[in-house]
Formats: structure tokens, sequence, C-alpha cells
């Protein structure tokens, strides 16, 4: 089995999937009888290639780092806009990792949905799309008969979606708690530490965790997106980011957080999604937890997810301190996890 | 599809089981075109039954539990044994829920191989196949072009294997630390609040978590038996249990536990596996923790494990208070994934 691709964005996640596939490529043929080749690379800025022949990744991938463009390619370089890629690639499966605008989901909304209306199954680590339109996303894919997977939308590679779907069977969550934003999670550690907001912040800068626009994490609306994203998979809500009870980490101050560390407590921006009545609340708020919380100990980059359950109870799961690697993992994982259902 | 069901042991977790899978009759039916029937129920001491036209499970039930026994049922009572219930009851599917034999992982080893020998697949949540005979049984099933799973021998509910083999793609386990057995997580925590060993244990009997014979848990060898089967499906190791490095927590006394309280430290009965060279090591052994472990929140009868992988780093699963309706599910949900595959 051969699969095309087309990538939309070439930032950093998307080069790092790149180096994972190019590495794993004898190993994907022998194992999983799968070759790929990438047929087209689409960037706001940056140049576009497109090529019923296949690019040559690794030459792309070196280029860009070092020219910070795709410019210069030569062969398959266009001018073509993302839709006018998507539509005439002829790809089977598209990588969607473009930056996020998370008031409303788009442009990456638009390429996924170009992409299923075209016939080709979708992968992204964006949340706008999931958090935004997944119903109806999701239906586009079925009625075109593609897959749609996000895996990397929440805890970067850590299953959390494949969890639920294919190890829970016939389980229904009923509930979920999440600490889900890393530069909230590192800014409220600097400061428990003494640092004031702004230092506390640069911090988050230096790792690399922080959106490019800081209050998208600090005023709580990647951990909102992320909830939204999680109960509407999971639990069937219909909330959108927008609609989610949203408290970011503004108003600590440094005194509030050594105060806490005083006393033997951490705050946490958590994520709630619970039933109520028959529909789903979502929150997203600071909160004071002790050492017997089974997020006490998720410091950092780290994050973690609890699911209650009907069937299995209450399951956490924590991912620790994730880097690139884990969400160019969780794209990879689910272009395998589609490969296998192309095939059956 | 029809599947036709024989229960070899019917203790609690078969009753619990039982009345899982009667609860979702409709929703089988329903959601997954799947019905059901019990063919035959093999018991040791307390009667067994057989019919081709399946057995009222909910008379059993309730005979079970109301004197004790089998006998009584009237059609389909037999006095053939075990391996004739198998060979003759023409099932598709066995579901394994015998006592342990930890020393040689029998009979319920036994059993498992004659069910796959006889054409059936099979669910346990024995940990004695897996442990003991993990690669035999593979290939048996595989050969005879049947499914062998055992969500339930580790973790009760919690999804590991199934994690692993379904969620992780192409993803290396480098690395096993889990805290794995109840009994010696309550003792403990009964200790470090000043209880003797004796009184430790009382308490776990009465949460009805401990093995009929206490030294299978205080002694280690229920943590070695899981911690050997986790190594062998997930890691290729070809360790048993007899072979893994065990310290049990018996040399722990009160006075231990009441100085680890003191300094913020608890005990916790750890096991270990990791590559060293070539070959995969094993261990289970006392650990003092502080509340930056993962594992420190984790009291009582919880559980948890960490998998450390090549491409998704380190990942924590936490099952919180399970009961037994957690293992009932895990012979649940591996019957619902074995349909799946028999459909395909």
């Amino acid at each position: 089995m051969n699969l095309r691709l087309a990538l939309v964005g070439f930032g950093n996640v998307a080069r790092e999937f790149s180096r994972l596939l190019l590495s794993r490529r004898e190993w994907l043929l022998r194992e999983k009888g799968l070759s790929f080749e990438v047929v087209a690379i689409s960037t706001r800025s940056r140049g576009s290639l497109m090529s019923q022949e296949g690019l040559d990744l690794e030459r792309i991938i070196k280029l860009r780092e070092e020219s910070g463009t795709l410019l210069g390619y030569g062969p398959g370089s266009t001018d073509l806009s993302t839709p006018e890629i998507i539509g005439g690639c002829d790809a089977d499966l598209m990588v969607e990792l473009t930056t996020l605008n998370i008031g409303s989901g788009r442009p990456a909304t638009d390429h996924v949905r170009a992409a299923l209306e075209a016939g080709m199954s979708v992968v992204t680590a964006n949340k706008g799309p999931v958090a935004f339109a997944y119903d109806e996303l999701c239906s586009l894919a079925l009625s075109r008969g593609v897959h749609f997977r996000f895996e990397g939308t929440v805890m970067d590679g850590a299953p959390v979606f494949s969890l639920v779907e294919r190890t829970l069977p016939g389980c229904e969550v009923t509930g979920i708690r999440g600490l889900l934003n890393t530069t909230s999670n590192v800014v409220l550690g600097e400061m428990a530490r003494g640092a004031n907001m702004d230092e506390a912040l640069d911090v988050a800068r230096r790792i690399g965790v922080t959106e490019e626009d800081p209050p998208l994490d600090i005023d709580g609306w990647d951990a909102a997106a992320k909830i939204a994203a999680l109960s509407k998979v999971l639990m069937g809500a219909g909330t959108n980011p927008r609609e989610v009870d949203r408290n970011g980490i503004r108003g600590i101050s440094t005194g509030d957080a050594l105060k806490a560390a005083e006393r033997g407590m951490k705050h946490r921006l958590i994520a709630v999604a619970e039933r109520s009545g028959g529909a789903v609340r979502t929150r997203v708020r600071p909160e004071l937890v002790g050492p017997d919380d089974p997020f006490w100990s998720v410091d950092g980059t780290s994050s973690a997810v609890t699911l209650e359950t009907d069937l299995m109870g209450e399951l956490t799961v924590v991912e620790r301190d994730p880097t690139l690697a884990q969400t160019a993992y969780a794209v990879f994982s689910d272009i395998l996890l589609i490969a296998d259902s192309l095939r059956n």
C-alpha cells in the first residue's frame, strides 16, 4: 500500500513529524507493508510545493531550516493557494498542522473540510477543527468513506481519543478533568518559586511551549479549546470554546502562589466537563490541589487527564515532559491507524 | 453474529461479569449486532453445566448465590471434568476465571491451551497463563485463527495491554514501572497509620482484595506474576514469575512505615522491568516515594503503571479505587474486541 501525503503547514511540528516519517521509512515497509510519498507541502508565507511524482522531503526539511523558506526547491514550486493545492494534489491523506485562530478555528477547519470533501483522510494536531466543527467534519468524513483523526490536539501524543475509542468499548465517559495547558502549568510553577508573571512567561517561552499569543494560554483559551474538543468527542457535548466557563491564571499573583506553597498546596489550571441534567457543562479555572491529588506531581510541561466512566470507573493518563517528538508521534500514530482501516 | 460462551470458573469475578453481560444484552444487539448464549459453566467443586441449547444465566447466578452450588439447576447438569467440557461444549469463546496457582500457572494454563486447541478464542483475567506460557499460547491462537486476550490480568479493567497494542502503533516499550499489588498497597497504608501487619492484612481481607493465600501478596508473588506478564507481552521478555528478583513487604515494620510518614514519604511495592544489555531485567521491591512521585497519590486499592517508550516518552495510567466491576469490564471489553476481530 502506498500512501500519498499532503502537508498543510510546515512549522516545527510538521518538520519533526517529517523527520520521524523518514526515519521509519524502512520499518513502515517491512512491518506494515506501507510506503509513502509527499505530493504537496503548502505554507502560508514560506512557499508551497506540489508534484504528482513526489517531493524530496529530506531536501525540503534541510532547505527550510537553512533558508527559512521552501522557495528555491525548484520543480514543483507553485503559487497556488492552500485550497487550490488541496483540490489539486490528489493525495490520500492530508496532514494539517497550521497555527490556530482560537476565536474561529480557522483556517484549519476550512482546510480539513476541503480535504475531506476532496476524498482525503485527514490527520491534524490542531484543536480548532475538533473544538469548532467536530460533528460536521465527522459526518463529512463518514459520507466520503475517509477518516478524520486528531490525537495530537490534546496532550500531544498521549492517547486520549484513541484510548476511549479503541480500548474502552461499550464504556461511557461521564466526566473529564484535565490539566491541559502547558504554559499555565510552567508559569504557576515558576510563580510558586517567586517569579512574577512576566518572568514566568519568559521561562515558558524559552522552553518553547507558549502559543504565539500568550493570552491564549494564561487566559485559559487553550485549555477551553481542549476541554471543548474532549467533551465533544468523548461525551457528545455541544460546546464550542467560546461557551466554556473560562477563568485563566491572570488573577493569581506571585504572593498567592507563594502562600499556597507555604500551605503545601499548588495552583493548577484545571479544565472540567461534567454532566448536569441532560447537558454537559464545561469550565476552566485555577484550583488549589494538595499532594493527594493525582495532578499534584504533574509539573512543568507534563499534562494529565482523568476520565470518569460508567463501567471502568476512574482512569487517569499522565504524559510526562513531552517535547515536539510526542506531537509528531501523535500524527504518525494517527496515520498508522488510518492505514490499518483503509486496508480492512 | 451469535457468540457461544463457555465459562470456566464461576466465582465472584465470573458472576460480576455475568451480571454485566446480562445487563448489556439489548445494547450488544442494538449497537454491535451481537447476541450471545452461555453453553457451558464449569467449576472445580460446585457442579458444572453444559447445554447446546444455552443455559439460563440469570437463574444460574441466583442459584449459585442462594445455594452456593450449581447442583440443582436440572437439565444440563454434568459430571464431566473441565477438560471434557472444554472439548465437548462447542463454544466460540471460553472465559477463564479460575483461581491461580502462582507457582505453576495451572490449571488455568491447561484450560486456555485446551480451549485454543479446540478452536475457541479465550479471554482470561488470570495472570498464570500469560506469565507462564504467553508465547506458546499466542502461537497456538495464531495457528488456530482464534484470539487470546487477558486485559483483566493486570490493573483490573484499566487498559494496559490494549493501550500499547491498539493506541501506540509503532511505539516500543523500553521500560515499565508498576504499582500492581493491591493488598500490599492497602497494608502499607494501614501500617503508616500505626497498624501492625496482621491488623493491616485484616483490613485488606475485609475489603476483599487479598489472594486466598496472603504470601502471594505480601511476599510479592502477585506483583512478580504481573510484571512478568507485562514485560513478556509489552517488551518481549522471557521472564517467568519465579525468575523475577522479588522482595515483598514482609520486612517492613510498623515503625519503618511510621518513620517514613514522619519524613513525608510512603512505602510502595514497586515492580520494574528494564532493558539491560540485550535482556529485560525484572524486579519487585518496596521503595520509598515522595509527593513528587506519580505513584504517591495512588492509595489503597488503586493501581498504576508507567510505560517508558521510544516515541511517546513516558506515559502513566492510574486506575482509582477499582472494584470487581472493573475486572468484569476487562473481560467484557476483551470479548467486544474479539467480536470485532471475528467480524472483520
